[in-house]
């Protein structure tokens, strides 16, 4: 085996102490998706690129295509007949998100689910763009959605956001802002101002935050818009409220179309909801777009309080057509927090640990290999009580034992008596040691399992 | 989009109430792991194609590669510089397993692990093999390994096993067996009898249950075995025991070799720890070889007794040379439970089942929808104390109410009183209503979450 290992540019991987706290994220939001009735569903990695094609915006050129080493000398032999790469129909893709994939699961399998449907979906997702900061090739993305045959009523766009909330209510990551927008306010707008590509420009006024008003100015300039054009499409981008005053400050601005009266509507019940439930945390902000050309109507985005610069941790929207089999459609709304990137930041800023990088709570100490089967009974004892134990790997001196412990976290060390004496357990953070017996000992609730932290600033 | 949706062959999605038992059973395997010590590790998907080839045995050709789309125009402009896909160092393709990867992951990061390291990985695997019952092309593997840095210990080789049996006593999958072999039995067996192709030798005799005795017999006698090498091999590979006596039934047959030795003494201490822990879950079984070549000492499989044509369900064995960096050698060794194709035999015999088929326990009814305030209220409370609720799509009378949990197997309905009046709550199994409030009201244990069932044949 090659003695040079890299690690892979956009391909991170964490070490057991990251891990530990993915998977403390990751148990948080399993469980309050589940609270809130979700089910859950995993689809394959792979999609027909066919089916991949088209959905994601710039999205398109990012997909990995998957096919088989051995190649077509063997594929002839294969009756499923796979993976001719130039048929994007028979072609394999690896899927760039969750709710294409999704839409997909629904269709095949419409006749077997209830629906309003409910489900969330945590899984990797891969795009071959350009690794940077917070941007993976490989990364995981948790999602909720919702969709319904026919029609989709409104309060889930509201509800999709205040889920996000109560997960986040119970994350260690600081403050936040959820920033909600409705696709039809910009393209109402638009055609109201008489700017008839909507699409067009909408993709120039979302690039806003990283080329400035002047930028966009010029990009809209050129694409044929007046200065009055110009003017109004950038003060719609300035709105923003945490309360329903956004859409007087739209009205003001005195353009008028069905389309813009629908989408301010939609935004205002948005908004209603969440003053009820969790006021202050979403924010109606008519400068997020999304990228994704499948979004109709709502859409969410979520920064991180201090790190607004990082992007987005947590998007989604309202799709009307992706799920469609020609005689039912299948509206649907959903959002997705982005765990890989949320978690990259808040790792790396040092802002959240695990309490220990190791389920393992205690170690059974061996004075002499010959106490092995004893030490086993006392972990097997212990472990049938919940208590996550394991037996150190040789028999050794007090001191080395205590090493072992301390240098992998492991909060308890188990003696065994000597023949008539009783067993004893070490904190080996306080050094106080004391007689115990594995069928009753309990470590203090906050020591059973690693938890997780906030290191404040 | 395409209206013609199909599923691919090898690529198997579970339903709602199918998937509620997958997660049941990774729930209790994952538990189980961390009440053994072991850390959470997971591995990206892909690796350069040069480390996966010549691992796998067969699966070399069963390799998938994976290529950016949009392909050598753009990668120019990448200064990752990835994907050459005829360059084997710089081709990506997807792991076949998660042993391979897991050593390269030891090798990457071994300043920054503790040794010996005990690591669980669930993840997706994918192998581009020709799909058939309880065969796929991609699927989730569970495995636990050890690897320590230059030795093992060998008490490590007994432990494995024990921990799966410890996993299994809490699965409902009925009676399994997990066997046991040492390559060094065989290896040494065959020396001693002159047949100096080793692996030729114990490929052939792998297919033992495949082409029975006569077809084994066919292909060692024209790899140029005499009659009674032939003989010997056979009765070798006969020989089982759930205790230690297949050592004196392989002495008996008179061959000599010190690898032999090795291997009796090895297999003979394996077993005595699994007799002392766990009587008859393990069988000395001289056939057991394992397809993949890296091991080079004991070898695992198991079978659910009564399928056992269905092949091992739970799978590994010692590897001494995986892991290397030409200075240091990892010696490892590790178990993997092949979980889709445990689940896929469970659930399509109707063995196994779940309670319902959602995380949710309580529907809220909706008489109005001016009662969406209220009834969003009643969800939070119930939530809050760890019962998962929804809140029905839209108001309907009481009847729809009761069809719309019946139709999604959830059992409680939430009524909000008329104003004055206390809140009920109805069990639509029992048909019992009776008074409830948010605030207090718990539904029995065993309805709080779904749970496992085991339907007997």
């Amino acid at each position: 085996m090659s003695t040079r290992i890299a690690p892979l540019s956009g391909f991170p991987e964490w070490l057991p102490a990251e891990r530990v706290v993915e998977q403390a994220f990751l148990d948080i939001i399993r469980e309050t998706f589940e609270l809130h009735g979700f089910v859950s569903v995993e689809t394959r990695a792979v999609e027909p690129v066919s089916r991949l094609l088209g959905k994601g915006g710039d999205a398109d050129k990012e997909i990995y295509g998957v096919h088989r080493l051995a190649g077509d000398a063997e594929s002839g032999a294969d009756p499923d007949g796979e993976a001719e790469q130039s048929d994007p129909d028979k072609a394999l893709g690896l899927h760039f998100d969750l709710t294409v994939p999704f839409a997909r699961y629904v269709l095949e399998n419409a006749g077997k689910l209830t629906f309003p449907f409910r489900r969330y979906q945590i899984q990797k997702v891969w795009r071959g763009e350009r690794p940077q900061e917070g941007r993976f090739r490989e990364f995981t993305q948790c999602d909720i959605d919702i969709v319904d045959a026919g029609s989709l009523a409104a309060h889930y766009e509201a509800e999709m956001p205040l889920v996000i909330a109560d997960v986040f209510s119970k994350l260690p990551i600081g403050d936040y802002r959820i920033q909600v927008n409705n696709r039809k306010i910009p393209e109402g707008f638009y055609l109201g101002l008489g700017l008839t590509d909507v699409v067009g420009t909408l993709r120039i006024v979302d690039k806003l935050d990283k080329i400035g008003p002047e930028g966009v100015t010029e990009l809209l300039a050129s694409a044929g818009a007046t200065d009055e054009q110009i003017g109004q499409c950038l003060a719609l981008a300035e709105i923003s409220s945490t309360d329903t005053t956004f859409a007087d400050r739209v009205r003001a601005l005195g353009v008028s179309h069905p389309t813009l009266d629908e989408g301010l509507a939609e935004l205002t019940a948005v908004m209603e909801a969440a003053m009820a439930q969790r006021p202050g945390v979403l924010v109606a902000d008519l400068r997020v777009a999304r990228g994704l050309d499948y979004y109709t109507g709502t859409v969410y985005e979520t920064q991180l309080v201090g790190h607004e610069s990082y992007g987005s941790v947590c998007s989604g929207g309202r799709y009307d057509a992706l799920a469609s089999d020609g005689r039912t459609t299948y509206p649907g709304v959903g959002i997705s927090i982005g765990l890989s990137r949320l978690l990259a930041r808040l790792v790396s800023t040092g802002a959240v640990r695990a309490s220990r990088p190791t389920p393992t709570c205690v170690v059974v100490a061996l004075g002499v290999e010959e106490d092995r089967a004893r030490a086993t009974a006392v972990a097997a004892e212990l472990r049938g009580r919940g208590i996550a134990t394991e037996i150190a790997p040789s028999a050794a001196k007090f001191g080395k034992q205590i090493r072992f412990a301390d240098r992998r976290g492991i909060p308890f060390v188990w003696f065994l008596g000597a023949e008539g004496a009783s067993d004893s357990v070490k904190d080996i953070r306080s050094g106080e040691q004391v007689d115990a017996e594995s069928a009753t000992w309990t470590p203090p609730a906050e020591d059973l399992r690693p938890v997780l932290e906030r290191v404040e600033d």
